[in-house]
């Protein structure tokens, strides 16, 4: 049975407890927390997950593209590794969800089209090409007749286009409700609570206090609050991971039923559509369900989540100048969340300096993505106690030499700094 | 005490009532049909006003404007009439209202800012200033320096503009709550139900079927029904009004606290600004609550109220254009309502040749500005029998010379086909 060992908050006093039954408490409910909590109760480890809003974070807002070639424009070689490992892991990730709860999560293996507007964004593309290339992948270059053949909806201006065959795409939000079922299918248990301080017994990390002041004591915590992974409060100078939030706005359009008759494909398109329009990136994501997704803009604005009119403009700007059929298409709605960004735009997962403290944030704009060899390499290490050799690049001590912090050893259970 | 008789359907063979003690049925729980069922109720007639959905039509998606000055361009001399005897009638109408309900409904006195963006815009803002002032109008002109002076949020490129210092605006989702609740508050009562067919007796419009299968009857059944007044069965050929949808799409922005405190107007604005830019109409409605109301698209589209990418894109690209800094405020919804529109752009107000039917529809873009004289106009009929001169441009007849209809007179109480 899975017990979550909550004690009544005494001040600073709180009891000891020196086997604590929960294996693993996971702070944060996005898709990286709910498919380790997940991937770790199927291990039979006791599970909690602590998040008063499992699912609405950076998930809701994703538009849930699996592209990590497509990505690769952006990303060192390293991470470009790791998507690639991730994407490879997708198909029996989502057959074991499926098995495990019924539900679909809107899978596709449609592939990716990258297409350029004008001369400069065919350079653009050219250069993406060519680190894409430099990664070992395979691409089909494609004129802009070409694209058309692919994509009709695409507007003639269309200069040329890349085909990834490979990538796929996924519904995020149902994604989230799948793993949330799952992992409580599979016994562990979610708090809805916002975890106030990180605590430690004897230099380790043991445990959490809650919103309502009780702490859930495990043996081991996963910090996989996203952009909020840097605020949680109690962890040592230096420990905290550097994530920042990094604001995303999306809209949801849908195609009708009237188009659908007509034979255009739900959503549109057949596949993902990523373009450069006049410098500007945008990515056109369909689901069989007839959504459409446009996203996402990158701001810097700290822990702002307003979807503003200047954000829904340049979407369908661009979107427009790509896709003009879009125009006809149903407005469902618009939301703006908060990625977790980090200083080379890389994720940081596996062990921290803190004992008993395991970091899964930093994913930016490839949580989704990067959920399953996440949620699998963690669980891994939980079963064997051996760090995944792929952690090697994304450590989080990797932004600084040491931390001093990491030396010292309290002996009372406290905050840990 | 307000009665409403309605009786069991029995097939055709609906019980025949010779004094009805509901004295007005109004048919449509908009703006317009609230303000004569409240004014009625004033005047201590019994009334009904049967509506499934009170204000969620044409109501929800208006922005409010009161400009007959401004919309004087698209309007006949007789509409403008018609439009400034209402204006002239709001202070009143709304401190009534206020008065009898203690809401307030965001009435502002504050003018509009005609607009043009570009020299072509020029042109078409110098043809309207010379319709507006064969109405007798005083209009002040101004430079582009002279606009951005007035609405320093206007984009530099602005050409020239119009201010016209009688316009106001109003909250048309207050306006229609305190509608709703001064009706009741009167002694009228709302039927939540769709009117399925308009009933007869002796060739006189005698009640209103209801989606249950009950009949409500009345001494009169004013025909408010917006768009679907053309659409309610039971009426003699050529009753009908020739309303068809003209469906808008209207967008809700938002200025945050923070732009407050900064020192910029609520909604950005000071006053309600109406532009042509680059040959397309906008209009901007700011209000205290901080809310900007961009609008609206003009679409025969028939029963259609979805929002569309298309729709919202062309709202911000003009809004955008004459007010750039709308691209940092957030976006709180985006509605499409169904106007009613006529042949000749003009209302429906009065008496139709069905005996007992009084029109009160096809008021298109002017539903909130109309209110108070469609529905003083027709209390005042109500109680003195007298119909209103000013009517007399607005007859549902003057589609058609005659209508045989009018001339058939069935005994029992039926459907009046």
């Amino acid at each position: 049975m899975n017990l979550l060992r909550i004690m009544p908050a005494k001040g600073g006093d709180v009891s000891l407890e020196s086997q604590p039954e929960t294996d693993v408490l996971v702070i944060g409910g996005g898709v990286i927390g709910l498919a380790i909590g997940w991937r770790a109760a199927q291990q039979g480890l006791q599970v909690v997950i602590a998040d008063p809003e499992p699912g609405q974070g950076a998930t809701n807002a994703a538009a849930g593209m699996l592209t990590p070639i497509a990505e690769a424009a952006y990303a060192e070689r390293e991470i470009f590794a790791l998507g690639q490992d991730s994407l490879r892991r997708y198909p029996d990730f989502v057959a074991d969800l499926q098995r495990a709860t019924g539900l679909s999560v809107g899978y596709r293996q449609s592939g990716t089209l990258q297409v350029a507007y004008d001369s400069d964004d065919l350079a653009v593309l050219a250069e993406a090409r060519q680190l894409q290339e430099s990664f070992g992948v395979q691409l089909q270059q494609l004129s802009g007749r070409e694209c058309r053949e692919a994509e009709p909806m695409l507007d003639p201006s269309v200069r040329g286009g890349l085909v990834t065959v490979d990538d796929g795409s996924v519904d995020p939000r149902l994604l989230a409700a799948a793993l949330l079922r799952a992992a409580e299918g599979g016994g562990a248990r979610l708090v809805r609570q916002r975890v106030t301080e990180v605590v430690c017994t004897a230099g380790r990390a043991s445990g959490a206090r809650l919103a309502d002041g009780t702490v859930a004591h495990a043996r081991w915590i996963v910090l996989a609050a996203g952009w909020q992974s840097a605020g949680v409060p109690g962890l040592p100078p230096g420990i905290a991971p550097p994530v920042r939030p990094v604001k995303g706005q999306i809209i949801r359009l849908r195609t009708t039923a009237a188009m659908t008759s007509a034979g255009l494909p739900p959503g549109l398109l057949r596949r993902t559509v990523r373009g450069t329009v006049r410098g500007s990136g945008v990515y056109l994501v369909p689901r069989e369900s007839g959504e459409l997704v446009v996203g996402a803009t990158q701001e810097e604005l700290g822990p702002d989540t307003a979807v503003t009119a200047g954000g829904l403009w340049q979407l369908l700007r661009d979107a427009r100048t790509l896709v003009p059929g879009i125009t006809e298409l149903e407005f469902a709605d618009a939301v703006a969340g908060l990625r977790p960004g980090t200083p080379d735009n890389a994720p940081i997962i596996g062990l921290s300096e803190l004992p008993g403290l395991i970091l899964a944030t930093g994913h930016f704009r490839a949580g989704v993505l990067l959920a399953p060899v996440t949620a699998e390499t963690i669980a891994g290490f939980l079963r064997t106690g051996v760090p995944d050799p792929l952690w090697r690049a994304f450590a989080g001590g990797r932004y600084q030499a040491s931390s001093q912090a990491a030396a010292r050893k309290p002996e009372e259970e406290t905050a840990c700094r």
